[in-house]
């Protein structure tokens, strides 16, 4: 008798172990855009070592979405801005025929679509291990440390860890999700075992959780105090690195809940979340009415092309806006962020209320403190912004003095319109807002998501609140 | 040439040191009524000892309200009920044909008003120091600790300080106003030897000042554990009293703070606050709505008849809806009570909002409480409660959840109409709402101040809102 932990992960398995012909067109491919490269690099006369990465070169990959990466391994010698120029070309040159996109992620890179499959052409310099010049040099060395690890039993474990991770929202290192790398999948699972001895140990992670494979501290005290990070997997490869360092806090907690929730009640929806329908535009409208909260959101145009740098400018606004609201008294319920990645963008800000009173009670210092107190009451008594008092309360001066700011919207339209100056927020953001900003609340933003079904979709999931398979 | 300080001072002296011809007069009067006294206690066969206690013993009365306490000290013998029969008949007797008011403080007790001077006339038992049976016991003793210290000048000293207490507001051991008594003021005049230098000593009293004039504590950290209130004068005549036990920490704070500013600003209007005009209701009425908080008046009739019971009540009844209301996420600004000690009582909440949102955030357990954090989840998940979530934040789980009550006067109504079971009342309160009550917010409560000249003082003072001196 199977159990039904035992029976979905079966299921789960069909479906993302590729098929003998799969893996073979795979390889196959694979090695031509060795081929390729190879020959485009001896052609720009670059003395490159090109192999397959990732998870192709490591049997992890899913049956739906293979992606091969091909690097380029070129000499210390080459001049870091030829990674930009010749490698690119070079890229370019092995993929011809085919769409090709122009990547950034700490350096420039290939994107390009051959048959149907993602392929991405890296440079990365072939240097000794501990002496890396670029993100990617180590990758190399991460594919040849798990590789002889992983058998064909090991390889599924990681699949059902991957399509776990996907399904309930925490994989990817990208900065927009903040999640686990296919890299830290694989070596969960050389860690704990398998893909079910992973998430019954995730289920007990406590607040700081190190993890050192390879033992290169001899303590793991040693590893919590040099690692800032919620989550630490020393690196086998590079004992100074955490490969979870993209692990926000968030994705972390989620994974550790998902995990609990699994184990106790084994489901498919983990893995292939159901699909949600956006709500229509007058639901969303009664909805959003129903709450009684006020709904900020706050859209622009614009934003850097590379999506890592997006996210990061548009996370670090999105904090530096939440402080200005908080810091104005309104209370923020939740916030968000959307984009879709190209020319659109919106921050959503939910408030308890959008207006506040006139006036608010301002603490003032303690009587223990006489300078302070002087100076406090020659401020406010009498003043034109005081409303009532100043009278002592709790040993402490206090005065209700009239709110600068009563509206939220008011608040953000007056600081953003001159570039949200000292507001804190990313550059890009700053310029674009000045230039297209629109603050609407509840239902004024109708236009925003009746014109989006992107946004819609993500608005119906923001409502909702909670992980997809929290059912 | 005098500084403006002793000016003030002089001026002061001038007007609360009684004439000669008053002097004559209280003392003549005093006098008659210790004869009364002891013709009516022989009359009943009560073996009393007679004397004039408090202020007028002590020469320290103020000019504009001599109030002639006669006590009759009586043998530990006679029951404690003849204090309320036998006494007061005797007092009665003895202060016939004038105006009589039955009082009770901790017994029993006789006001009357002879010849236009408040007199009371109160049973004590005749005890060895130390053997106090009733509170009043006492009394003879402070009289006669006191009145050989205090000669003309220092008697004079004392009179400023009192009738600078009384000006800033934080006279009276009376619980309304929970301030010094005319005992403590002597204590302070007779510890820091004038008015000035206690002004002084109190600008600079700190978080728990212990004065043990008389020495009785070996180290002051003795009498300050022993002592829970804010501020200890260890009783000379009784080591385990403190004379300011009445003293709450906000009078103890005003009168450091007035303390303060008169030192260093000097005027007559500490002693003799201006007198407030109340506003015009049409004028109250803009200047609540302008406010922009809801003021929220609760309304009831009734009440014990002695001052002390009813204050009491009161007090610890708004404490305690207080309580109510903030549990309810509504953010109180200030809060009072007003009564006319006869028939009505309001208590008055000012709130930043009469009405929250729909939603409020619910914090639940930390992701490390596993067993808790499955209590939360079957509680909330799809619950008609839930508006959102429940989702992970700062590694607890959260939930939008539907408020209970959204508005203010809502939830007193209902809470207050079950004679506010639940609430922490105190009982004539509980008794009183159920029968009386209204719950009216800003101009609702016209009717209230149009109706009552001392409601709207009390009321136009409330939105000022500051010391009377604070100008």
């Amino acid at each position: 008798m199977t159990s039904p932990l035992e029976k979905v992960c079966a299921e789960v398995l069909k479906r993302v172990n590729p098929s003998e012909s799969e893996r073979k067109k795979v390889q196959a491919l694979a090695k031509k855009l060795i081929e390729k490269v190879e020959k485009a690099a001896k052609e720009k006369r670059v003395e490159a070592e090109v192999r397959v990465e990732g998870s192709v070169a490591k049997n992890t990959w899913l049956r739906d979405c293979p992606e091969i990466d091909v690097f380029m391994c070129v000499p210390t010698t080459m001049p870091r801005e030829d990674f930009g120029t010749v490698c690119l070309e070079i890229a370019k040159e092995a993929t011809e025929g085919y769409r090709q996109i122009e990547r950034f992620a700490e350096h420039p890179y290939l994107e390009a679509i051959v048959d149907k499959v993602w392929v991405n052409v890296v440079p990365c310099y072939r240097v000794k291990p501990g002496e890396w010049i670029s993100a990617t040099d180590r990758t190399p060395f991460h594919t040849d440390y798990v590789k002889p690890l992983l058998d064909e039993q090991k390889g599924g474990e990681v699949r059902l860890l991957k399509r776990f991770m996907k399904g309930v929202g925490v994989y990817g290192a990208e900065i927009k999700v903040g999640g686990f790398s296919g890299y830290l999948c694989e070596l969960l699972v050389l860690n704990y075992g398998s893909f079910i001895k992973v998430l019954k140990a995730a289920a007990d992670w406590k607040e700081k959780t190190v993890i050192d494979y390879e033992g290169h501290y001899e303590r793991k005290d040693d590893a919590k105090k040099l690692f800032e990070e919620p989550f630490v997997m020393v690196d086998p490869v590079d004992k100074r690195r955490n490969v979870a360092a993209a692990v926000r806090k968030e994705r972390l907690d989620e994974f550790i809940v998902a995990s609990r929730a699994f184990l106790k009640t084994p489901d498919l929806k983990f893995f292939y979340p159901p699909h949600i329908e956006a709500l229509e535009p007058t639901e969303l409208v009664n909805r959003i009415n129903g709450r009684g909260s006020a709904i900020v959101f706050i859209s622009f145009k614009g934003g850097p092309a590379v999506p890592d740098v997006l996210w990061g400018q548009l996370y670090k606004s999105q904090r530096a806006l939440r402080k200005l609201i908080q810091k104005h008294d309104f209370t923020v319920l939740r916030d968000t962020v959307w984009s879709n990645e190209k020319n659109l963008n919106t921050f959503i800000f939910e408030v308890e209320n959008r207006f506040l009173p006139n006036m608010k009670r301002h603490l003032g210092p303690p009587l223990s403190k006489r300078m302070s107190c002087e100076k406090f009451l020659r401020k406010h008594v009498g003043a034109e912004s005081t409303v009532s008092g100043p009278r002592i309360e709790g040993g402490r001066w206090v005065v209700d003095v009239q709110r600068r700011y009563t509206d939220v919207v008011k608040l953000l339209k007056e600081k953003l319109e001159d570039s949200g100056a000292g507001v804190g927020l990313a550059e890009f953001v700053s310029k674009a807002v000045a230039d297209s900003l629109e603050v609407m609340v509840n239902d004024e933003a109708l236009k925003l998501y009746s014109g989006s079904p992107e946004f819609s979709k993500f608005l119906t999931e923001y409502l909702e609140g909670k992980p997809s398979w929290l059912t």
